[in-house]
């Protein structure tokens, strides 16, 4: 493994920039490829046959430009290829569950935890088996609530809407009747809506994937001696690919990063599917 | 044309239904064949390109399974992949916008027609420039409104929801201050939400795209005496084929057909790319 080779990280879509934001927060010398399948976004209402074949072949790309790490950003993938993507990785493969399990068993006091997320990901109970796998001596509840409303919320800009709140607050009920006191943010957009979360969930620590995955990335790259070379300034270096060009692409981009990012660049699915 | 050639019709996905419940309710003794291309779904928020190499390919399935018309249910392939598919197609395509464009001339009384569909159809201007065409005495004035929350709120089976009562008062505003007395239903799930858009648009003409595109298919055999032979008693069958199986098939095609649906057969996207 090269210290000078890329960090990898792909996504359904262009949701995992808000992993991506976390990585370059914390390794701002590296360089970056980042893949968002959006031909075929989003994962959460495919079978789990579909999501670990396209989850092999974003992997394959990024591998295909040597990265030293892959990072599955996208929670269904994580929740249902992780495996798979591992069987074809020549280098370390970090999905985005077990960074947050971790975190979540760490935050919680009542031992409830919420996970919310895609049908896929809550339906596959990933979460759940990476908690329960994680602690052999306590009882921990897991309350998981799909909320697919949420990512069409997010990508409409509706952050704090009314309308969002309402949503928000219809899908938090169950989490509330359990008592839940540590809330994953089981999927990529859930971040953007943290606020309007907050105010519907108060007092619950709201665990971000991201900064978790991040956190992981990092401790691995450390442990292999294989962070880039540290730099007085930082040389954070992105290069961005799509497998469809949306047009709200560099908009729905900034909301996630925070800063501007250029037009990505495109691979067809065809590509992918010869890799 | 042979007389028992099926009927074919595709979709996006799921959505589609709506049009073939239309197809099935005026011509009960045809076979047909449907095609959901679920493993790509949505259309609505990909590229024009895309959306015309995914609809030439769903379309060369079913020509493949000697269709004797081919119907596009989805708006957003219809808006910007009709003549794509016409290409490729030696049989007639009926997309859903002309038949909906007329649709709504015959219907509005004071010229003023609202569109509502995913961002692509709306951006498309197909409907207005449908519209425009098939007008070319009087002015008409054509207000589309991209509503991107209705597709999962429907699906969420939210039909009567404060929050989708909520939102759908936000999305018909500006049709609202334009006056539209008509209203095409652009996307094919638009139909199951029906009661709340005509409570936040009352007086106002409601256009379900399927129910005018059937008409006008049974148009279209009847000119070439390509309908099926009439049978005293109903004698419908329907294949239906994915690219990828949702758990949730069965429900939601029930949600919008209103009959009860086998589980329907894989078809790879690598068997349609390599029609």
């Amino acid at each position: 493994m090269n210290n000078d080779f890329p960090i990898g990280v792909f996504d359904s879509g262009v949701g995992g920039l808000s992993v991506l934001k976390h990585l370059v927060r914390i390794m701002p010398n590296e360089r970056y490829i980042y893949l968002g399948d959006t031909a075929r976004v989003p994962y959460g209402n495919k079978s789990p046959e579909t999501v670990q074949q396209y989850s092999q072949q974003c992997a394959q790309f990024l591998l295909s430009h040597q990265v030293k790490v892959v990072i599955i950003a996208c929670n269904t993938a994580s929740a249902v290829a992780l495996e798979a993507v591992r069987q074809i990785s020549p280098v370390p493969v970090i999905g985005v569950i077990q960074p947050s399990a971790e975190a979540a068993l760490r935050a919680t006091k009542n031992g409830t935890i919420g996970i919310i997320g895609t049908r896929a990901t809550v339906g596959s109970n990933a979460y759940a088996h990476e908690i329960q796998t994680l602690t052999t001596t306590e009882h921990i509840n897991v309350v998981g609530q799909a909320c697919p409303l949420f990512v069409p919320l997010a990508e409409e800009g509706w952050i704090a809407h009314p309308a969002t709140r309402a949503i928000a607050e219809e899908y938090m009920k169950p989490l509330k009747a359990e008592n839940v006191d540590t809330l994953v943010l089981g999927c990529t957009h859930y971040p953007l809506l943290t606020e309007t979360l907050q105010l519907a969930m108060p007092g619950v620590t709201l665990i971000d994937p991201g900064e978790h995955a991040a956190e992981v990335t990092r401790r691995v790259l450390t442990t292999k001696h294989a962070l880039a070379h540290t730099q007085e300034i930082p040389s954070t270096r992105i290069d961005y690919y799509v497998t469809d060009i949306p047009a709200t692409f560099p908009q729905v981009a900034k909301q996630f990063l925070g800063f501007d990012v250029p037009m990505p660049l495109l691979v067809s699915i065809e590509q992918l599917g010869r890799l």
